[in-house]
């Protein structure tokens, strides 16, 4: 199913890192079958990779999940994001592919851009545009720039920096289980409760649709930190090592199947 | 102040371990206060532990922070709790501190044994209990013997085991944000929402007072998972590396001072 060009934003879609490429790929199956399918125009922007293959072997791997059109941007300056032929791909795309790497690499590199602009009102026109690690940490308003691991949520446990801006409704934080990222994402929530956090673990994608409803794909979880309740918050007052007080937390611990509507703070979990 | 020993039940202090000893034992200080200052009569249960001087180590300090009288049980094996000395000292007791090791040690040794049901007639009748550890997992009914360290709940996460069963309102975690406990808490959770997770960082301790109102006392924090709300959890068909989907949680992170009604689950944060 191709969404409405014409009056449906696309799907955002973070991944956290890791996503099955031949065994098992069903997070890279469903962006696919979201974009069209064999006729979805897929574009790769591989800026957050210092790897000179990644773009080309994502290209490789769309080719195989039997995707016709795949191509890679090699946006490696932030002169490259005016080349014409690179917009006329991004203009015709309707599947966008940021690849992981360093999550700085692409906001220095995108940020402000023709490229940024234009992946931005294509989304709102109804291309999906999904990341995977840099790549999904680098999609909403508000990016998670690096950080500490463990779970206390202290005063320097993270660094935000501004984002994409492709929603402001989520925060995102990848390789979550396996890198133990709940104290640097509660820090990041702490701050300003407003937005929801989604924790994606490995091999697992969070496919926001128009509708604001999350759909979780793979073989992980994601943890839904919902603040819209919180009571207090202790940030102001937390010096870099001290445990911050946060009263009222909600979350939610979601598999493959499971959706959450990010809008009312509503999770639907799975049942066979 | 000493609890009234005619009316309420005593004390229970689950502490998270590593609390500080010389530096700055407040979490020591104030068990010791509890249960009457330097008029206090404390009696160390070292049986986690299979050092030889954990006892003596924990008399010496308790006499350093002001207690004139301070007594280890040198509780090895099952027969050592029918003595009827270490059971008089019991009896007179105001405070019962239990040490770290292994919990296990704790429950195989103490189990079902007279001392087993001192400590408990005592903590009922206004003694204060406190264990640290090894020690403060021990404490509950149900305790976590063991598990896995990581953000993700999952089939194989936890060991339970019937504990010493001063509470059924807690379970509890230690050495929490230390060594990366939330999955496995999670776990043990899912099984039966009806049991409040209390995670201990080291060098914090959590009062649990006669009214079922926790303090936080220490350096760390304590990580309250409240599963009264669960909707959902999916443990009963999560085989042993499959992540459990659990919607509903409602978690706390609080800090010295903050206090949480486990008995109506609100949480007083700590504020200025």
């Amino acid at each position: 199913m191709v969404v409405d060009t014409k009056t449906q934003r696309g799907y955002i879609i973070p991944i956290g890192g890791r996503e099955s490429k031949l065994a098992n790929p069903k997070v890279l199956e469903k962006f696919v079958q979201l974009s069209g399918g064999k006729n979805a125009h897929i574009v790769i922007i591989p800026t957050a990779s210092e790897l000179s293959d990644t773009g080309e072997n994502y290209v490789n791997l769309f080719k195989t999940l039997g995707v016709k059109s795949a191509y890679s941007l090699e946006i490696q300056k932030r002169v490259d994001t005016s080349k014409t032929d690179y917009l006329e791909k991004i203009q015709g795309a309707t599947g966008i592919f940021m690849t992981g790497g360093n999550q700085l690499l692409l906001s220095t590199t995108l940020g402000g851009t023709p490229v940024a602009q234009l992946i931005r009102r294509k989304n709102q026109a109804g291309a999906n545009v999904a990341g995977t690690s840099a790549g999904a940490a680098f999609i909403p308003e508000h990016m998670i720039a690096g950080g500490q691991p463990g779970l206390m949520p202290r005063g320097s446990m993270v660094v935000l920096a501004p984002g994409l801006g492709l929603t402001n409704k989520i925060i995102v934080d990848q390789h979550f289980s396996q890198r133990d990222r709940l104290g640097r994402l509660l820090t990041a929530l702490s701050y300003n409760p407003f937005i929801t956090g989604i924790g994606i673990d490995e091999d697992t994608g969070a496919f926001l649709g128009p509708d604001n409803v999350i759909e979780v794909v793979g073989s992980g979880m994601l943890t839904i930190v919902d603040m819209s309740h919180l009571d207090y918050s202790s940030v102001h007052k937390a010096s870099a090592d001290e445990p911050i007080s946060l009263v009222g937390i909600r979350m939610h611990t979601l598999v493959s199947g499971a959706r959450y509507d990010a809008l009312n703070h509503i999770a639907y979990p799975h049942q066979d």
